[in-house]
C-alpha cells in the first residue's frame, strides 16, 4: 500500500500553469501533488563562446531550491558560495533533456536559459522540472516566432519525465518523498512524445534490481508520461 | 503624473497570503502590485555561537531573487558563487528590522531564519520583504506557542516598510520600478505599529534633497504603513 | 555625560593630512580622534563595461580594515576569501556619496577608484572615509587638470559625513566606539557643502526613535559637517 | 566497423595492478586500453557527522583528472577553485556504487575514502574507476582484517561497470573516446557479481533510443562485466 | 652607479617606530626609504588545533599590501576573493623567520599573530616586514610579561632581513624597486643576531649566479642586518 | 647514520621515464627513491595577456599532489576549493627555474604549461618536479621542432634541482621524508648544466646554520645535479 493511498500506476494530481512569471519570455508553474516548481525560459541573442559563429543556438538550464522548500530548512547555496553536486547533476540533466528535442540549427545564434526553481519539494523535483521546462521553452519559442526572431518553433517533439521505483517489492509510478526515502530502487525516465528514451537513470538504494524490474518501471513511466504529454499540450495551447 | 496613474499618496494593491509554503513554521506571500515575495520563517532549536548560553534567541534573514524575477535575467548568485553587496545589504536590513520588534529574551535559545525570495520584482522588494516577513515570523511564533515551545509570542510590535521618493519634484508613496529608476531621491522607511522609526535609508539619486523633502517622505510612509499594518493583522488573524 | 567628556555637539579633534600616500594621484589621511583612515584616489584611463562608449567617467570605492585596527583582531578578509556584508555596504555608500557631487560627464572616460583603509578604528570609520575620500578625489582631479587630462575639476560640491546618535536619551554628535556600542539609535548623514542631504541612514539599536529625534540628529550633523567642510578646504588648498 | 577494429562485444585489453600506491591501505591501477586510472583506498577511524554514534561505517569517493590526461590540456580544478559538475556527478556515482555492495554495519565507525585519479583518458573513465575502486576497497578491508580492525571483510559482492553505446546503429561494448564522441546513445551500467543492477545511466546523444536498444546494451554490459569480475578476483588474490 | 646614488654597501634610511597601532599588544611602523610597513602583534589565548594540549605556543603571520601601496593600483585581495601566491609565500616566510628565534615552549598555549601591512611599497617589503615584525613581537611579549601571562620573554635572539642583489654586475645591499626590477639576481637573507642564517632565498632573474656572488651578497647582508639589529634594540628599548 | 643507510653524498636511485603520458607533447615520469612525479608539457599557441604582441613565449608550471601520495591522506585541493600556499610556492619555483634556461624570444608567441603531479611522495617532490619537468619541456620543444612550429629548441641549458640538509650535524644529499622531517636545516638548490645557481632556498628548521654549512650543502648539490644532468640527457635522447 502506498503512503498516499495511490494506485501503483497513478500519477499525483498534476497541473501546469503557463505564464506564471510576469517578465519571462515563457514560463510554467508545475505542481505534481505538493511538489511545485517554477520554470522560466529567458531568451538572449548570443551563444556561449564554444558555439560562436556556427549559426546554431543553445539551450541550457539552472536549478535551485528555495531554502525552505523542504521539511527542514536547507542551506542557501548562494550564501554557502557553491552549488551542490546534486544541484549540478540535476541542471545538467534538464539541459540535456531539452536539447534532445530541440533543433538547435533552427534557433539561430540564440540561447534560451531555463530556470527551474523549486518552491515546495515533495519528491520528483527533477522530473517535474523537465516536464514544466518543456512548456516554458515552447512558449518562449512561440514568443520568438511572434516577434519574427524565429520562423518556426525549433522543438521537434515533446519531452517529459517521471520517477518510478520499487516500493515494498511493487513497481510504482511517480514517487513522492515518503516513498522515495524508503524505495528499494528508483529510476528517472525522460521520454519523448514519440516514445523514445532520452535519459534513464536508475539507482538501487537497497538491494540491486533486476532486468525485469527495470522494464516494469519503464512501462509505468511510459504510461505516466502519456498523461503528462497531454497536460503539456493543454498548457501550451496545442 | 505617476506612470501607474496612482495618486501620490496611494499604495499599489497589496495582498498578504499566509501559509503559502507547505513546510515552513510560518510563511506569507506578499504582493505589492506586480512585486511578489515569498517569506518563510524556519525555527531551529539553537543559536549562533556568539549567543550560546545566554538564554536568548536570534532572528536572522536571508534574501534572494529568482534569476528571472526581473525584466532581463540576472545571474543566479549560487552559480556565481557569491551574494552581491546589494543582497547582503538587504538581508542585513530585514534581520535588523525584525529584531527591533522581537523580545529575544522571550524566545529562549532558538533561532528563526526568515527567507525572503523574490518571485517577481517591480520595485520595493526589500520593503515588501520586511512587511511579509513580519507575518511569517508572527505565524512561526504562534506555531511555537501552540507546540508549547514558547509561552507567549515574543513580538513586541508590528513592523512594516515602504519606499517613498521624489518623482518629478513630487513626493510619492510606494515606488514601482518605473518610478524608482527615474526618481530624484528615494527613501525606505521601516516603521513600527506604535509609530517609531526603526530604520530610515534615504539616498539622493540625482540632486541632494532637503530636510523638508525628507519629512514629506516620512509623512507618506507613515500613512502607507498604517494600511500595511492593517493588512498584516488580517493575514495574521489578529 | 559622554564617555569622552565631549559636549553633545562637539566633534572629536579632526585632522586631514593630504598627500600621505606616495604613489597615489590623490590621498588623504584623516583622523577623527583615534579613528584613522587612509584614503587614496587612483586614476585609470577606462571605465567599467556598462559605461563604455558613453563619454562619461566613473567614481567607485573600496573599503577595508587592517586586521588589528580594532580592539581585538578581526579576520583578514583576503584570507577568509570574501568581503563581509558590512564591508560591501560601506564601500557602496562611499561610492554613491562621491558620485553625488561629481559631474561624471566632465571626467571623460576615466575611472577614479577610492580606497579607504582603516588603520585604527574607534567608531565612525565610514563617515571619516567619506570625508577623507573627498579630499583624495579632489587632489586626484587637480592632478588630472595639471596633466591636462581634464580641463576642469569635475567636483560640483563638497561632501562630508558624520554619525550622530541618541546616547542616554541625549542627541550627540560624532559617536566614538564607546558611545556607538551603547547608543539607542545612530544615524549617518552624508551632506553637501550647499546643505543638501545625499544619504541618511538611521537605525534604532534599542527602542525606535521619533521624527523629532531624527531632526535633532540631522541638526547636529549639519553643524558638524560645517566644520568638516572647512577642514577639507584647508587640506585641499582651497 | 569500430575505429579500434574491435568486435562489437569485445572489451579493450584490461589490466588491474594491485598495490600501485605505496602508502595507501589499498590501491589498484586499472588500464582499459589507453584509459588509465589510479584508485586508492584510505582508511580513517571516524565517520562523517551525520553518522556519528550509529555504529556504522561509510564509503565515499573523490574523482579527478590530471590536466593533461586528455588530448588537449584541461584546467586544473584546484587552480580554478572548484570541481566541475561532471566531476561531482562521477564521484557521487562511484561512492553510491561501492556502498551498494558494502555492509556498512560490519565496518564499525570507520570511513574509507576512495580516490580515483585519471592519469590518461580515452573514454570510460568513470566505469574504469568503479571497477578499479572495488579492488582498492577490497584490499583496504583485507588490510583492516589483518590489523584486527575488522573481523571480516564487509564487502557483500563484487561491483564493476562498463559503458556501452549505439555506434553507427550497432550496440557495442566498452566505448573508447573515438566512439563515445560519435555514439548515438551511450549507457553506463554498474552491475554486481550476482547479476543485479546497481546503477544504469543511459543518455541519447543524437536520436532517442528504444527499449530494445536499452536491453541490448544491458546484455553487452552483463557479458563485459563478467570478464571484469574475473580480473578483479585475480587482482584481489581471490 | 645605483639609481639612488647610494654606496653599494649602504642601507636606505631606516626608522622603526614602536607603538604605532593603538590597540595591538605590540606594533612597529618600519620605514626603509620609501617602503613603509605597519607590523602589529596580536595575542590570543589559544593555539591552532594541531598544537592543542601540547603546552606550547605558536607564532604566525599574515601579509597584505594596500591596493595603492604601489606605483599603479593593484587588485584588493579581499575583493578578488583570494590571496596571491606571492602573498602566501611571503607570509609563510615571515612566520618561519619569527618562529626560528622564539622559544615556543616558553610561551604557554598562546598564539601571536603578526600582521604586516604595506602602506607604501618601494622594494624590500618582505624583508622590512620581518625586521619590523620582530619589534612588534618583542613588545607583545613584554606586554604579556607585564600582565604576568608569561614569566619571561620567549625570544631567544633577534632576527632581521635584508635583500641584496647583483645590479649591473655589482653586488649591492638593500635593493629598492628601481634596482629590484632590473637586477640580475636578488637574494633575501634572514639572519639572527648571533650571526646564523635562518633563511636564504636567492633567485637569478637574468643569468644564473655563481657561488662567489652568493657569498658576496651574504657578506653585504650580514653588514646590513648588523645596522638593523641596532635599530631594533633601540625601538624595543633594549 | 642516515635512516636509508645511504652515504651522505649519495642520491637515491633515480629514473626518468620519457613519454609516460600518451597525449602530452612532452612528458617524463621521474622517480627518486619512492618519490614519483609525473611531469607533462602542454603546448598552446598563445601567450598570457601581459605578453601579447611582444613576439615572445612563456613557460609556466602547475603542481599538485594526489590526495594519497602521502602517508596519510591529504585534502584534495580541488574539493577544498583552493590551492595551499605550499602548492603555489612550489609551482612558482618550478616555473621560474625553467624560464631561467629558456630563450623565450626563440619560442614565438606560444605557452608551454608544465604539470607536475606527485603520484607518491617521500620528500624532495619540488626538486624532482624541476628535474623531470626539464625533460618534458625538452621533449615538447623537440616535438615543436619536428612539427616545424619552432626552428630550434629554445632551451639554453639544462636545469635540475636537489635538496640537501644538515641531518644529525652532517650535511647530506637528497633528503627523503624520514630525514626531511628531522633535519636541522634544509636547502633546495636549482642549478644549471653550466654550473650556475638559478635558485637557492635554505631554511633552518632547528638552529640557524652557518655560512660554511651553506657552502657544504651547495657542494653536495653540485655533485648530485651532475648525476641528474646525465640522467636527463639520457632520457631526452641527447
Amino acid at each position: 500500500m502506498r503512503p498516499s493511498g495511490r494506485d501503483p500506476a497513478a500519477l499525483r494530481p498534476v497541473s501546469l500553469q503557463p505564464g506564471f512569471a510576469r517578465h519571462a519570455e515563457g514560463s510554467c508553474l508545475i505542481r505534481m501533488g505538493v511538489t511545485e516548481v517554477l520554470c522560466t525560459a529567458s531568451v538572449e541573442g548570443r551563444v556561449p563562446p564554444f558555439l560562436r559563429g556556427q549559426g546554431q543556438g543553445w539551450v541550457t538550464a539552472e536549478y535551485g531550491m528555495l531554502p525552505r522548500a523542504t521539511h527542514t530548512r536547507g542551506d542557501r547555496e548562494a550564501a554557502r558560495g557553491k552549488q551542490s553536486g546534486r544541484t549540478q547533476e540535476i541542471q545538467r540533466l534538464i539541459g540535456r533533456s531539452l536539447r534532445a528535442v530541440t533543433d538547435m540549427k533552427a534557433m539561430g545564434e540564440m540561447t534560451v536559459t531555463i530556470d527551474c526553481d523549486v518552491l515546495t519539494a515533495d519528491g520528483g523535483t527533477r522530473c517535474a522540472s523537465i516536464t514544466g521546462a518543456w512548456v516554458a521553452l515552447h512558449l518562449a519559442f512561440e514568443h520568438c516566432r511572434r516577434m519574427n526572431i524565429m520562423t518556426r518553433n525549433p522543438l521537434k517533439d515533446q519531452v517529459a519525465a517521471v520517477s518510478c521505483g520499487v516500493f515494498q517489492q511493487v513497481p510504482v509510478l511517480d514517487l513522492d518523498y515518503a516513498e522515495d526515502s524508503k524505495a528499494d530502487a528508483d529510476a528517472n525516465f525522460v521520454l519523448t512524445g514519440a516514445g523514445g528514451i532520452v535519459e534513464v537513470q536508475g539507482t538501487a538504494e537497497g538491494a540491486p534490481f533486476s532486468d525485469a524490474e527495470l522494464m516494469a518501471l519503464l512501462g509505468l513511466a511510459r504510461a505516466g508520461t502519456a498523461e503528462l504529454f497531454a497536460k503539456q499540450r493543454e498548457a501550451a495551447g496545442l
